[in-house]
Order: C-alpha cells, then sequence, then structure tokens
C-alpha cells in the first residue's frame, strides 16, 4: 500500500515484476561498480576501503535502475547505459557521505550501518567523497558516447546537475533552512536541488545513452524532474511516520533538528497528495513512450508505494 | 637568489620577463574564472561566496600559468588553454579548502587570509570544495577540445590527476603519515600525488589544448612530473627556514604535527640539492621544445627562486 494514495500501481505496470527488474538491475549495476573502481587492495588501500565501504553499503541503487529503464524505454542498451548509471551512484553516494558529516547533518547511521566518517574518520570520509565525485566523470569521460550526446554533452551533464546551482545548492540551502521558517516554495526549492536534480539527470543520461530524440529528451527530463520531487516528499512523511528500525537509518531526526520538510510545513495528509500528484504528473511525462517505459513506470508506481 | 642552489637562472630565461608574464597571465586568468564561475549572488550566495573567497585569495596561479606557458611551447594559444587552466585552478583550490579542514590539516590560515572554514564554517567549507571540484569538470566539459584530444580525454586527464590514485590519494597517504615513520621513497609518493599529478596535469593539458603531438606529451608530462616534485620539496624546505610573517600561513606547521617533510627524512642540505637535481631534470625535458619553452622555463627557474 501506498504512503501517498491507496490507489493500486497503473494498470500497465501492473503485469510487470519490479522486484526481479530490481534484483537485475542491481545485480549488474553492483558488478560494474566493482570493476569500475580501483580494487579495495588499490593503494593507498585506506581510500579505497572507505569509497567501496559506502557504495556498497547496500543502497537501492533507484538511480542507476532509471537510467537502466530510461535508455530502455528509449531504445537503447543497458551496456551503453550503464557507465552513466554507476557515474550517478558515484555521485548520490559521494553526496550521502558529505552529507552525514558532523558538520552538516551529523548522522551516525545510514541503512543501518554506521556512516562513513564513524568507521574511518572526519578526514577520510571527506576525502572518500571527493574522490567518490571525482570517480564519477572518469567513468563518464569513458563511456560510450552516442551521436547525439558526446562527452562533453554528458559531462557537463552530471556537472550541472551535481553542482552549485543544483545539489551542491541545495544541500546548502537545507543547511541554512535548519531552525528557520520556511516557506512551501523555499521547500521545494530545496527538494527539486537535493533530489530532483540527480533523479533526472540519471533518467536523461539513460536516454542520452540510447542516442535519444530532443523530444524524448524532453519526456525524460519532465518525468524525472516529478519522480525526484515526489521520491524526497515521501522520504521527508516516511522521516515522521516510520521508526528507525524501519529505515535503516535515525528516524524523526529532521522533528528533532528543526529540518525544513513537506509534513512539517503543510501537514502530512497535504504531503501525501502533493506526492500524489507529482507521480500523476511523472506518469504523464511517460506518455509519449506509448507503453515502452513500462520499467519506468513501475519504479515511479514503487517509489510511491515504498514504506522505506 | 635560490632557495636550493646559488645559480643563476639558466642564460634562456635570463631575458624573459617572468614579473610581467604572471601578471599577464594571473588577470587573464582572474578575468576567466570570473566570467566561468556563477555570480556571488546567485542562490544560493553562501556557497558562491564560499566559492569565491577561497578561489580568489590572492592563489600565485602557478598551474593556470604553467598551463598557458604549455600551450605556447606547442604554439598553442591562450583562448584554448584558458578553460582547462581554470579548471585546474578549481581542482587546486578545492582541494586546499578540504586539506584545511580541522578534520585534517587542520590550518587557520591560508596565503595570510583565514581559511574557508573559519569564515564560512565547516559544513559550507566541504561544499565549496565539492562545489569547485564539479565547477572544474563543468568547465573543461566546455572547452574547446583540440582533435586529437576530445572532452572525453581531458576529463579524463583530470579525473585520474584528481582521483584515489592521484591527488586524493596522496592527501590519505600525508594524513596516515602523520606522527609515523617515513621513509624518502613513501615521500616521494605522498609528493608525487599531492604536487607533482596536478602540476603535470595542468602541463599536459596546455600541450593538449595546443593539439600537441605525442612527443612533445610526453615532454611536458616529464617536465610536469618534475617540477611538481621540486616545487614540493622546497614547499617542505620554506616551512622550516621561513617565518609565518614571511609564508602567509602557519610556518613550522610541518614540524610541529611531526609532518613527514622532506628536510625532516633527508636533512636541510641533502634537501636543497634533491630540488635542485629535480629541477635540471625538469630542464631537459624542454629541449626537444628547442627554446620554444621559454616561458616554462622561466616558470621553472622561479620556482625553486621563490622564498614564499
Amino acid at each position: 500500500m501506498s504512503v501517498a494514495t491507496n490507489r493500486p500501481a497503473p494498470a500497465r505496470a501492473a503485469g510487470f515484476d519490479l522486484d526481479a527488474y530490481l534484483a537485475r538491475t542491481t545485480t549488474a549495476v553492483n558488478r560494474a561498480l566493482d570493476r569500475l573502481l580501483p580494487k579495495a587492495t588499490a593503494r593507498p588501500a585506506t581510500i579505497h576501503k572507505a569509497m567501496r565501504y559506502s557504495l556498497f553499503a547496500g543502497g537501492k541503487r533507484m538511480r542507476p535502475a532509471l537510467c537502466l529503464a530510461a535508455a530502455e524505454a528509449c531504445d537503447g542498451s543497458w551496456g551503453a547505459a550503464m557507465p552513466l548509471a554507476c557515474a550517478v551512484e558515484c555521485i548520490h553516494t559521494y553526496s550521502l557521505i558529505h552529507d552525514d558529516l558532523p558538520a552538516m547533518d551529523n548522522d551516525d547511521f545510514r541503512r543501518g550501518k554506521p556512516t562513513n566518517h564513524k568507521v574511518f574518520g572526519e578526514g577520510i570520509a571527506v576525502l572518500a567523497g571527493d574522490a567518490l565525485l571525482t570517480q564519477a566523470f572518469e567513468i563518464a569521460a569513458q563511456c560510450r558516447a552516442a551521436v547525439r550526446y558526446p562527452h562533453g554533452t554528458i559531462v557537463l551533464e552530471i556537472a550541472r546537475a551535481s553542482g552549485s546551482l543544483q545539489l551542491v545548492g541545495g544541500q546548502v540551502a537545507d543547511l541554512e533552512a535548519e531552525g528557520q521558517t520556511v516557506s512551501a516554495a523555499q521547500l521545494r526549492y530545496i527538494h527539486e536541488r537535493k533530489t530532483s536534480a540527480l533523479l533526472g539527470c540519471a533518467t536523461r543520461l539513460g536516454g542520452m545513452s540510447a542516442n535519444c530524440t530532443a523530444a524524448q529528451l524532453r519526456a525524460l527530463t519532465d518525468f524525472g524532474y516529478h519522480v525526484g520531487l515526489a521520491f524526497q516528499v515521501i522520504d521527508d512523511i516516511l522521516d515522521v511516520t516510520q521508526t528507525s528500525a524501519q529505515l535503516g537509518k535515525t528516524a524523526g531526526k529532521d522533528v528533532a533538528v528543526q529540518k525544513a520538510t513537506y509534513p512539517a510545513i503543510v501537514g502530512l495528509e497535504r504531503s501525501r497528495k502533493i506526492a500524489a500528484q507529482l507521480t500523476d504528473k511523472a506518469f504523464a511525462a511517460l506518455k509519449p513512450f506509448r507503453g515502452r517505459a513500462v520499467a519506468l513506470e513501475a519504479l515511479a508506481t514503487f517509489l510511491l508505494q515504498r514504506d522505506r
């Protein structure tokens, strides 16, 4: 049952075995990440152990899955999309390591495991994040680029989604909002940057790897934006409604540090409605694919139905 | 007079006005950085103020100068090399911001000014470093790539020099060496990564922007490596021999935290000799350019003659 709605999954995605799909994408992504990163024994071993600790800490690989599913929707292959899926996951993991630092969100647990700085110390955690961010570009620079989207375009896409005007900017705005009165518009600004930017980037990169048309890229952009926002609204809702054990991280943390969240600003019921509306818009964005975006639809449905 | 030797500058560089050259490169680089980075007022303003604070804190712009001079040696233009010069300076600045953090070298001053985290707080300092690292790739992705060196090659060059096996790896090894007995070989490993990697990258990128030949690239690689190592050995020497006021940062810091340095391991006189030998090798590497690398020669001479 969905956090945001009581509706069943849309008809098209109903016959789609998402669990099996996610098992396949996760296995393939983990294998690719293992191949693309320096071995844990590579000198200096500490940094590679630290990078791999967080990269293989049980992340749901939603961004890579979105990337691969977007490539499929555009008749592309997993092979071409995989390096970009891995690059985005490196960026996502780096952002979590740095966000968890004492100077930022100060989280001791992530996905039920001690955070990077609790295991390796703050200095190495900062550097592990730096190295994963850099690794993302090293991987992207070596992808098999499609005709319409050469390496310059691919790298620019990742850098813009991750930079001071998007991902990093969102974290800055989030830090500055703590303990402040925040409007719904400001909160949307934060969530667009902290979550939508990279989810949208993952989705767009999947299309790019498949040499998608401009119209397809617009549809994927629209889809990624709305799924990303919905995802974050639900994250806010879960922080209020679930226990730490269910979440695998410290629940109620947002409330404790007076962090701006949708439930805190517009209430729980209105938050659920917003999440549902965003998902409707995401589904609408997929119409141009005329049924070929079944994996993307199933993923969007899953993102609204998840309970942790 | 040189820190490492009592010899005058080599004959070729003698007629070259390095002060005027550095004034020109610095002005051009500062103007380009100002144009390439988001304005200080761009939302969220805090991150852009923090990025610009450290980027415009009076750095000597040696890496950009090496990049531009390398382009000249290969008959290239400043225009083509400038974005890459700026990208490298963004990487260098990010690495300083993160190295200065309390969890790493814990430095309160840099170039006579309070370090980024002293002004903006640790959280924003981490994010400002992240944003500058990302900005470097955003800039590189938009450079005018030469025929032999497309964007994928350029981005890969920067990512490898900055990643866990080079720049970040050097900082990790440096952190781990504190308070430990370090061999000269281990120290060289650290310095190759902390300094040579990015200086060499800057020099190579200059050649790449000029569509240099494979032989020219090899010469620039050899040059950058040796200049970089010499630069770091001299940095170690200056930390022992100069006052804080002369350096614009806390002198004797390396000794105080038992940091591995050349003077600590091989002594001051031997350190000076090593620096001089490395510079000789750097000059030798420039021979294939037959006098067209006058700016690179002058820069190498300057790096040995500097007293802060």
